[in-house]
């Protein structure tokens, strides 16, 4: 079977991402990477010491070519060049420029990956592996859910299928900004409020699990390194605190952690992946504290972490698979954790 | 009639404040203030350019008054010379002392303020005084209780009165530590999760409000100015947020803020109180994000700001007149919010 062809629109936090996680795939291939600039993302990845030294660069804004070639960067050509080329796109650009790029991408007839922060109507489908792969297989279009979507989705779907949840509510403790990005981004001690209550994020829950009941409140906090959710929800029978452990433990992508054991605080569950080798300490799965997970009678609660940067990695490229239809969703989901030494 | 003759012992953060505050009503003298050493807050506040410069000061440690009679300051005597002289006690000290000092305090008859670190079973009653000043009147002993669950009760009351709440969930997003500890009180860059789920903030509700169902889970991030909660409840009847903001807009000591108006983050909040010469800058009021309080069908949600180290001062001052039964609760209350220049 001949490799999917990948092309990468914007090579920014997310878009780093894929790209490097396609070139780790056995059935795809990463064609190149267009931008509007040579920003540090490419001298990182692309420079000679990066991990894809080997990989075309492209312009993907026309008036910035004078610019990016004059930079010891080669540019191989326009993101029209790269779109002849490639059977997939994943576009990482800023949220808001995507549905300008996508008739350029209908035009050159190539499926199309968005991110989180797109309008969830820029494409055919929201998109989590586990939780809708199946629906979502042969679509002109995907939209993998945000960082705080993915984590929500893999959790709920995970419990779901144990004991039915209604009424779910979570409140969303943000972090500021990625590691890289400056302190304007977001508050240096302050707690910011989303003052539109409920917030976008039980809506955009929905978007993969329409039948799931759930509201949201949200914040952002002085710290970069991950968000912190808290849920509660209404079980439909009682269950014990075992039981939705097991659930957790047996979850896609989903990894228990014990403050009992030092994993006391989301930097310490960080250090983990810090230790363990993840490229960037990247970390791919939701992160449960086991002791948080708790039933009283008919009510559930529990706590978990997420890297805003990492967590949609997987689920972009299982959305390759999934548009492509070269695969189904368990095998595309092995795959794609075994590349990327996701445990389980 | 007598003034109401007030010692502290303990002067800290609580303590210090409540002595000024005492000091500011008419119906009250400040006898003197014990401690067990000539801190910062001995130096700021009984030095020569300090508030409480004429205020005696007290060891309430035997071992150390050789140390502290080192000092500039003069000491009048033990802590049981203070007891001697007074009809309340304001106990101020460090979380666990507090159960320590109870049989001294007895012994001398006098009546007794703990504050909400103290285990519950200290005092005869817990205490919020718009909440339940008249069951308090005459007690013995008064528990005020934590900047949390004074918050929370005071809105929570509030709304009540309006709407049966029932299922009351809220997340506590809590300061790492006050600003003038150190950073090894709290996280620089994580969120602690407290893994006990459902914290024990929502039972401490409960010992003012006692037929309240409530459960939280809490955690703390890396601020020093306030804690921000997040709250939901299901509602007796369907409601209008017109009619849950107007019950915040009356409900005592609570503020609303509008984000729309530029108090979009927790320390633009706090910067009203700096600019509107509280002493030290301090927020007595539980302050509500008026575009936060929001109802859809007969579910409520709301966010306030709570400054931990100033709320549960007007409450010490309102607990004097009620275990002296002095003054009725609606007159207490708004002497106290008068002298502190608390709106409304």
């Amino acid at each position: 079977m001949s490799k999917v062809r990948v092309g990468i629109n914007g090579f920014g936090t997310i878009g780093k991402r894929v790209a490097h996680a396609v070139s780790l795939q056995t059935d795809m291939k990463l064609v190149g990477v267009a931008n509007r600039s040579v920003n540090i993302n490419v001298r990182n990845m692309l420079g000679k010491k990066g991990p894809l030294y080997k990989t075309d660069l492209y312009c993907s804004e026309p008036a910035n070519m004078k610019t990016m070639e004059s930079t010891h960067f080669k540019v191989k050509g326009s993101l029209e060049d790269l779109l002849r080329k490639v059977d997939v796109i994943i576009d990482g650009t800023p949220a808001g420029i995507e549905a300008k790029n996508k008739p350029l991408y209908q035009k050159h007839r190539v499926k199309q990956i968005y991110q989180g922060g797109a309008d969830k109507n820029v494409a055919d489908a929201s998109f989590t592996a586990i939780a809708n792969y199946e629906k979502c297989v042969g679509k002109d279009s995907l939209r993998v859910v945000s960082c705080n979507t993915t984590s929500l989705v893999r959790t709920i779907h995970a419990v779901n299928e144990t004991v039915g949840l209604k009424d779910i509510f979570a409140v969303l403790v943000r972090r500021a900004a990625d590691p890289h990005e400056d302190a304007d981004e977001g508050p240096i001690i302050s707690v910011v409020p989303v003052t539109k209550v409920p917030s976008h994020h039980g809506p955009d829950v929905q978007t993969v699990l329409p039948k799931i009941n759930i509201t949201t409140m949200a914040c952002a906090i002085p710290t970069t390194l991950n968000h912190t959710h808290f849920i509660t929800a209404t079980m439909d029978k009682e269950c014990s605190r075992e039981d939705i452990i097991d659930a957790f433990r047996n979850a896609c992508r989903v990894l228990l952690f014990r403050a009992g054991e030092g994993y006391e605080t989301s930097s310490q569950i960080a250090e983990y992946f810090r230790d363990t080798g993840r490229p960037r300490s990247d970390m791919f799965e939701a992160c449960v504290w086991e002791e948080t997970v708790n039933t009283v009678k008919n009510k559930l609660y529990w706590c978990h972490v997420v890297h805003s940067e990492a967590i949609t990695i997987p689920e972009n490229i299982d959305a390759i698979r999934a548009v492509m239809n070269t695969d189904k969703k368990l095998s595309s989901i092995r795959k794609t954790n075994k590349s990327l030494n996701i445990e389980k």
